[in-house]
């Protein structure tokens, strides 16, 4: 079998993710935070490391400004919806996930005014148009950093430039380049920063966070016990304990605190490296056969998420044949709908392939020889 | 090492919980419902496996109605505030953990009216007293079936009957008894149910639910991608799609499968057979302690929580030591401020001990001799 769909989630993960979370989940899997027994000290203990490792990851200078989430969806439901109130102006884009639009589409029911600005046709968005966007109200630009569909990487210094001279807050969607690419929320003016904890992270899936800048205030999400001011009624005002109301899920932010090692011994570098010499490969020898559309960059600012349409044939076929020849990838929407008409796939969507760091060239070469053959089959 | 905190979460959990955990992740942990290769089917065929588990369970006609969560907390906010609407009025307790106090405080900001009923002093609410309290505008009751500071369990079924009659919402919080007590929510008329995946359920954390009945109409929560209606920027308006969006913690969710499987091969009756057994062994041991101040119901209508004080000994000393000595028990609030007015400990909270089914009556034995030594000690 081989796995190509780890803009959706990274599988497999690296063997001391395995074993960190058995580990937790057999030993030490109690309540953090709200015990003062040791195996609850432990459990906290680790809860606080991998806030440290994240925090240390992108330039983040207090680890408590990282608050835990049950995924970068709900990450960004937190920093958009308890962020902008009636009558504020926010600037997002077309490259946007469902996770950004959806929350915001909620809150344009609810008075807020919304600027979905436009890319071109390979997904970039010009930092100039979100400029020129900028009005008295604006209150928040939110970009997606990698694009899940077309592997676009936006120019988030430039953007984070912009907000910051304008006095508007910036929020990054970094579920996919959350540990593939560096990101650093001090260069690049960063007020809120959202990534999933099972893709780039490695970490298990329910697992995700948020940065939250000092002095950015955000109205309560799920509100609840925290184990701190337990004698009162209302919901804490600092952080993290604002927006961990719950039990946490302790073996799945060891599993995080794992991946993270892992990436810190490989070098987010390499890994890099790896993914984007597997995506240029498959661009390169796609590129030259005519059935084949491709969309999105071709081979420079862009992340390992390719995709593209075989003519003739509809993309949930293309992802089926490939099922059968033990191939993973996804087809479809995406859950990126104006991704669509940027890149003229409204009406198909479109077969996307993502390879991760446990790939290999030989991998990529059997898709590519599988999908030669799919498309002497449609003959 | 004796672990007595199975109110905060249920540890060890059974074998088969850490293997089918470990399956998951190494074998098929794919994105459930997004991806039409096998491995994504095969993940969405276990949620699917576990949401029939829970709709057995509970006596739920139609599986699609129980969404998943990342804990009880979730679950509670997700219906609290997805269903009342301003001016409407709801009804709550004393009893209530701050899971339930806290978004009903955040609503109360907001336009919602709120009466909270008090408890006798070992923690029953009157059924009467609530439906005296009932408006023109009372649109929900909320209730705590088990306290997890008393153990009190309250009479879901008269009161499920009085708001069905009234034609209210009853929505039950059985964060500390699903798994242990058996549920019906047809039987007791309940139209919300929220319960933790990790608790009674033996599932790991980051595991929650909420079954909510056809008809009930909530707010949505989290709004994103969903893997469904993927072209819209509107959230799904069916269930679960609902209220699932973002990436779904499917190993949690096979552990909380795997954790059903155990209950189901053990027989609900015998947990909470084994589990009263130790609660009633030690209520009977420090009942005739004249050092001990135990709160909550003798040995009737209780459920596996004890919570005490010793006589000059501040409940953080009393669990402080008992660690030392590798006892593990909570101690202060619990996140259920109100309770404390009921039972008189505003000033102290209590030492709570919460036994499971994997601990035995030499683990209380050793509990109790611990306690006997602790109040020689402060002499």
């Amino acid at each position: 079998m081989i796995y190509l769909d780890n803009s959706a989630t990274t599988f497999p993960k690296p063997k001391n993710v395995y074993d960190d979370v058995m580990d937790c989940m057999k030993n030490y899997a109690a309540n953090p935070g709200r015990g003062s027994y040791d195996m609850a000290i432990k459990a906290a203990h680790k809860v606080t490391e991998t806030r440290e490792a994240i925090a240390k990851l992108f330039n983040i200078s207090d680890l408590f400004n990282v608050i835990f989430t049950s995924s970068a969806t709900e990450a960004l439901n937190i920093g958009i919806k308890g962020f902008l109130k009636r009558r504020d102006h926010v600037i997002t884009t077309y490259m946007e996930h469902n996770s950004v639009l959806r929350p915001i589409s909620y809150l344009k029911k609810r008075g807020i005014e919304v600027s979905i600005v436009k890319a071109d046709q390979y997904g970039f968005v010009n930092p100039q148009t979100i400029e020129g966007m900028i009005k008295d109200n604006t209150k928040l630009i939110v970009i997606n950093h990698v694009s899940n569909v077309t592997g676009t990487i936006q120019n988030i210094d430039e953007i984070g430039e912009i907000a910051h001279k304008n006095g508007i807050s910036f929020m990054v969607d970094a579920a996919q380049s959350a540990g593939v690419l560096n990101i650093d929320v001090e260069k690049s003016n960063i007020d809120m920063l959202a990534f999933a904890g099972h893709k780039g992270l490695f970490g298990p899936q329910g697992t995700g966070a948020l940065y939250i800048r000092e002095g950015i205030k955000l109205t309560e999400f799920k509100s609840g016990g925290t184990g701190s001011n337990s004698f009162s009624v209302e919901q804490p005002e600092f952080l993290p304990d604002r927006f961990e109301s719950g039990t946490l899920n302790t073996p799945g932010i060891v599993g995080m605190n794992a991946g993270i090692n892992f990436i810190n011994s490989i070098g987010i570098r390499n890994i890099a490296k790896h993914e984007m010499e597997l995506t240029r490969y498959l661009i390169s020898n796609l590129k030259n056969k005519d059935y084949v559309k491709l969309y999105g960059p071709e081979l420079n600012n862009r992340g390992a998420v390719v995709s593209f349409n075989i003519d003739g044939i509809d993309s949930s076929d293309v992802a089926a044949i490939l099922n059968v020849k033990g191939i993973c990838v996804r087809n479809g929407y995406h859950c990126a709908p104006l991704v669509h008409e940027i890149i003229g796939t409204k009406n198909k969507g479109t077969v996307r392939v993502s390879p991760g760091y446990f790939n290999t060239i030989e991998d990529i070469d059997k898709l590519i020889e599988a999908l030669i053959e799919i498309n002497k089959g449609k003959i």
